[in-house]
């Protein structure tokens, strides 16, 4: 296993071992890389406490996890009250504000983040930057609905003041992506100093017509774990307390 | 002709007259009961002026009226700027705020408003209000993801203070209706007293995660035309001004 998995399991085993408790019953499985090493983390905490528990997941690879995984899996129209969301991002900023839909599912994985009692970030290292938009330049996924798309870009590029957001294009798929609730995503790079007050920008994205949602998460999280190359986990917290947890203390090293 | 469909007559023949230019080239085609008689109206100007014109929808309804009347249909891809746009609402105020997407097409609606460089409303007398609500008490349209609608609705009866928003229902079809876009419509009662200041409430739904577009269009028309039953034609103007046509002047009397 590379480094970089490792620091995923890593950052998923130590959020799953202190946030995922055996009295929790609805649990919500994000989208991602690093999301398949929660749901093996979970799967480890034996049938006798999964049995009662149904999974909610933010898309199809998150479906695929829960179903492949044996476990139950649930549909927020039921459950609208989630005990935790454990998921990925793409940058995680030092207030806990991060970048997701990199996959295109962030609009999912919000309604999840915020049907959640605790919503839990998990990482690795290199997604653990001061301000948004230092390593992830792609710029903020902003899923649009396909009759909009060109007049959102119009808007964009008066809020950017140039012309750097663009329409994802798919691969092995002529076009663009198509989301799975069937929407364009369209990926706005910001200055950093644009990016030092995300809520700012995403409100101001949101309010345009034809913007579905925007793949800003701010301040939603309760902590965002990420797994270092050394072995070791920092923990970052809403209130802006910082852990570090040693390699020899991290579960599956 | 009855009365209310000659009222909406007199209203579209009147705003076409007086603001479908004949060097106006791009023009937006709204949804809704008094459009096909803007479009009746548009093609009696003859095909020496609207040879060289583009048109386009906001669904399919009008897309029809466009094709069946045999225009040039055009995408708001293409032409991005609108010279004018024509529109119904379901119900207007003394501010010229609207509500619309009685018919569910008010995201399209609201994207061929925003580009138009002149928006005009065009309805019967029975939509003009003081405030919106009065006679069009279903509720604001609001066009949400699947996936997210019951959050949505949840999180819309904490801002109403009553589970008063419902989801609409289709007939001729098992289920929910479904948007032109792939979306659901849920319809949201608010008291009048809310309805003084439509613009925060907008603001405050738009926000919600899993809200696509909501039905309220704020100070977007630059004029409404509302057709009176005993022939006359009231006109709004943004700035506040109310002109009164006279039967004996109005067109297609």
């Amino acid at each position: 296993m590379d480094a970089i998995e490792q620091a995923k399991r890593l950052a998923a085993y130590t959020a799953v071992d202190n946030h995922v408790l055996p009295e929790h019953r609805v649990i919500g499985i994000g989208s991602g890389s690093t999301v398949p090493y929660v749901v093996e983390r979970i799967v480890q905490q034996g049938p006798a406490v999964n049995k009662g528990r149904v999974f909610i997941p933010t898309g199809f690879q998150s479906k695929q996890l829960i179903v492949d995984a044996g476990l139950g899996l649930g549909d927020v129209d039921q459950y609208p009250t989630i005990d935790v969301t454990l998921d990925g991002a793409d940058e995680v900023d030092h207030q806990l504000n991060c970048v997701k839909g990199g996959g295109a599912c962030h609009l999912r994985e919000k309604v999840l983040a915020e049907a959640a009692t605790t919503f839990i970030l998990v990482a690795d290292h290199r997604k653990n930057v001061e301000y948004l938009g230092t390593n992830f330049t792609q710029g903020v996924p902003i899923e649009v609905v396909p009759f909009a798309y060109a007049k959102v870009l119009q808007n964009l590029h008066h809020i950017l003041g140039s012309p750097k957001a663009t329409l994802r294009m798919a691969v092995k798929k002529a076009g663009p992506v198509v989301s799975d609730n069937g929407n364009f995503v369209i990926d706005a790079p910001f200055e950093r100093d644009m990016m030092i007050d995300p809520y700012t920008i995403m409100a101001q994205i949101k309010m345009l017509t034809g913007v579905v949602e925007v793949g800003l998460f701010c301040k939603m999280a309760k902590a965002a774990y990420f797994g270092n190359a050394d072995g070791s986990v920092t923990v970052r917290w809403k209130d802006g307390q910082v852990n570090q947890i040693l390699a020899e203390e991290a579960p599956g090293n």
